[in-house]
């Protein structure tokens, strides 16, 4: 027998798959339509050259690439003769393409957002696979922390409406940073390494941590400074986060701001990176999920400004960290949109991991019950095969009153019917029987309490809708 | 400068593309949930072996094929050895895999839809893509024509709530046809051929059709009988179905009905398509689209009952065919579900085009208005960065009112403001200035009519929806 199953990494979406996906992509929508952000959609397929050296080395390898029709092969021909297109990587390089594209189109200020499958030919693995959505927001054309101050306030939304009551919004600024470790004595050219190993530091501690810089060749010295310092913040975290009133957490936030300014002195980027963050939390009235967390690193060659991340734990802001869940990223990257222009467009963007997301709301059973039930709120019975016209007469008239009706396919056994009906979890089913049609009269049966009755045709679905 | 355009055939949909497609497909999928179909999607990507033989020789031409991933290219190469993946063809292969692969999982009456995307390596050509999107619904399991009559009726309401009221329904049947083309004398392997041009007729008129069924090597007196047949209905459709009175069309289909049935005679599989075509008329009532068109000859190797069309003309029911748009077809084919399992599994569906409804309905101006207006029903003004954060407030307060809110994405001169709101065409603007801040109130203008009142900010929302 044939493999019948869908290709390595890939998934199909049952029906309550897909209305589960669709509930959660609908939020989000709403959400970021309320916002003032608007859809767009990009092919699948990129020119090879579009995406051509914007992933690094690694990223590249992973980009599926399409073979080129009825072209002759060639004894020497290389992976570069063989394919002239591309699958869809990623949703930044095919934003940066259309903002080129139709510059004089869009507005200036371009706020939209995107929620479209990115295929990567990595290795599959648990929540790991080859095709999957991404769902990006960015605002373009705009260097206010106004639209910081925004994206936070729309993703908390979308969070708290789908269900998620304890998650943290972590925010940090690439230019304090940079001053941090300028402060701590590490020269530029460690930096990334540096950055590297904070990136990690939630999963490997502050020992190795500490370790791995003194692998990477910095100063014993620079690394006390550095490390000094993070216990300090790490010290007021415990004290003040980690504490249920909100009133502590925008104290700490206070706090960390001042150690921040005292550690870094007069270097002037890292002064401006402070004033951008603050202006966040003013902006937002001090959003009560957020704070800064002089931690976050994360995808340094990529972001000039604010880096956020949002978390889950099993109880927000609790100090045990063996039990967190990214739910998204993002930050301000002003050097990427322009890639394919002359100018520097300033920009700013939020992903929220679909995926992950949809894995917590299962594991959680945070689905509302209707979304994994039936398809249909009723199913009318066929009598006999003379008998179709009118079930499907008076599956019309429910379908008018906004019901979701299904209509047996075929004349069978009353019983076999209710059966299926039952099996297929339908609340309802409306038989047309001999009787019935006789006294154009309907039969009404809630499978759920097994209560039924008969009822002119008029008054059924005001009964299925009570 | 880079090339910024998307791929050869591919196209980038603008938010207000994005939300026209949109409309359209919501409209799809509310009707066919209200007739119990549920969504299924399915990867872009198959295994090439999934999708290998199923489109003859053309269609597997036209089939995008992914290059492996790490496989050292060999001197002897051939595109089989280069490919292992490549881009979903139809949707209905991964239906049928689908559904042997969940033979368990699923009902046994499975009523699918399934809107995505699909590549062909096409030349591109005005209105033919590379990237577009099926839109098919298929129910699985029935050998009932209550199936038919349920199709007929859901793809009619579609079209009637998207403002199309001159469309026909033109229903014929696979064993019909056969039984017509036997009594006409030609022989079973002509009858490929017959059927090929038969459907044609539309385009090439009926003596450019006798022509080339006589090219082909059919009798001169097969030719004949069959063209006398046809020309007989096809008064019959000049005298009675292009009237306007619903009474003659259903005068014209019993006609019809009699006219093949004296013709057929006693051919026991055109006798049973006759049935089946009459009960589908029976189940819908007669609905006042339908009609009989024994020319209708579409997809044969595939189809095995009946088969099924929607067109649109400039005025239903003209006779004057140059004007004749087809927004989609079906049929039941009864054998291709099974490809990949080995019971045969009735079947049947049809496909709305979606690419050319919506190209329609643009060319007749048929979207709503405010699907091509702004992405926003308010703009907020920031008066200056310390009143960034009470802006923010005052959207906040109208977003929980429903209200899509843009706030102005820095501090600016509110001309300026003024400016970018009308540019980007969002009706009203409300003004947080010095004055309205100490006063707590709010300006708010309306840009379509000038009036402006300073109002209390709970009034705002009110007076936007009015």
């Amino acid at each position: 027998m044939a493999n019948t199953k869908p290709a390595r990494g890939m998934r199909d979406f049952l029906p309550s798959d897909v209305r589960k996906r669709n509930y959660v992509i609908g939020i989000i929508k709403e959400v970021y339509e309320s916002y003032g952000f608007e859809p767009l959609e990009t092919p699948a397929v990129e020119n090879i050259e579009t995406l051509t050296g914007k992933y690094g080395e690694e990223g590249s390898q992973l980009i599926f690439k399409i073979l080129k029709r009825g072209e002759k092969l060639d004894a020497n021909a290389s992976e570069k003769d063989l394919s002239d297109l591309a699958l869809r990587y990623d949703l930044t390089v095919p934003l940066a393409r259309v903002v080129a594209n139709h510059r004089n189109d869009l507005p200036k200020f371009f706020k939209r957002y995107q929620i479209q499958p990115v295929w990567r030919a990595d290795r599959p693995a648990r929540g790991r696979f080859r095709e999957f959505y991404q769902c990006d927001v960015d605002a373009i054309g705009s260097n206010s922390m106004l639209v910081e101050a925004e994206l936070c306030a729309a993703v908390s939304e979308i969070l708290s409406r789908l269900g998620f009551n304890s998650f943290a919004i972590h925010l940090n600024n690439r230019k304090i940073l940079t001053a941090i470790l300028d402060a701590s004595g590490i020269t530029i050219d460690k930096q990334t390494d540096a950055l590297i190993a904070l990136d990690k530091i939630d999963k490997i501690g502050p020992e190795k941590f500490q370790e791995e810089l003194i692998e990477r060749g910095i100063q014993q010295e620079s690394i006390e400074n550095f490390g000094r310092f993070m216990a300090a913040v790490y010290s007021k975290m415990d004290e003040l986060l980690y504490s249920t009133e909100t009133k502590n957490r925008t104290d700490f936030n206070k706090t960390v701001f001042e150690m921040i300014a005292n550690f870094i002195g007069d270097n002037e980027q890292g002064k401006k990176g402070l004033q951008e963050l603050r202006e966040i939390f003013d902006y937002t009235n001090n959003n009560k999920n957020s704070f800064v967390d002089v931690a976050l690193a994360r995808g340094l060659s990529y972001y000039t400004g604010t880096i956020m991340e949002i978390t889950l734990r099993d109880s927000a802001f609790k100090s045990d960290s063996d039990f967190v869940i990214s739910l998204g990223g993002g930050g301000r990257y002003d050097g990427l949109i322009g890639m394919f222009g002359k100018e520097q467009i300033p920009a700013c963007g939020f992903s929220l991991g679909l995926e992950r997301i949809l894995v917590v709301m299962e594991e959680r059973g945070m689905f509302p019950k209707e979304l994994s039930d039936s398809s249909a709120d009723v199913l009318v019975t066929v009598w006999n095969e003379d008998a179709i016209g009118e079930s499907l007469k008076l599956a019309a008239e429910l379908r008018k009153e906004n019901l979701r009706v299904l209509v047996y396919p075929e004349a069978d056994k009353l019983g076999k019917q209710f059966k299926y009906a039952d099996s297929i979890k339908i609340p309802f089913v409306c038989v047309l029987g001999e009787n019935e049609l006789a006294e154009n009269k309907v039969t009404l049966k809630n499978l759920r309490t097994g209560e039924q009755e008969t009822l002119g045709r008029d008054e059924i679905s005001k009964r299925i809708k009570e």
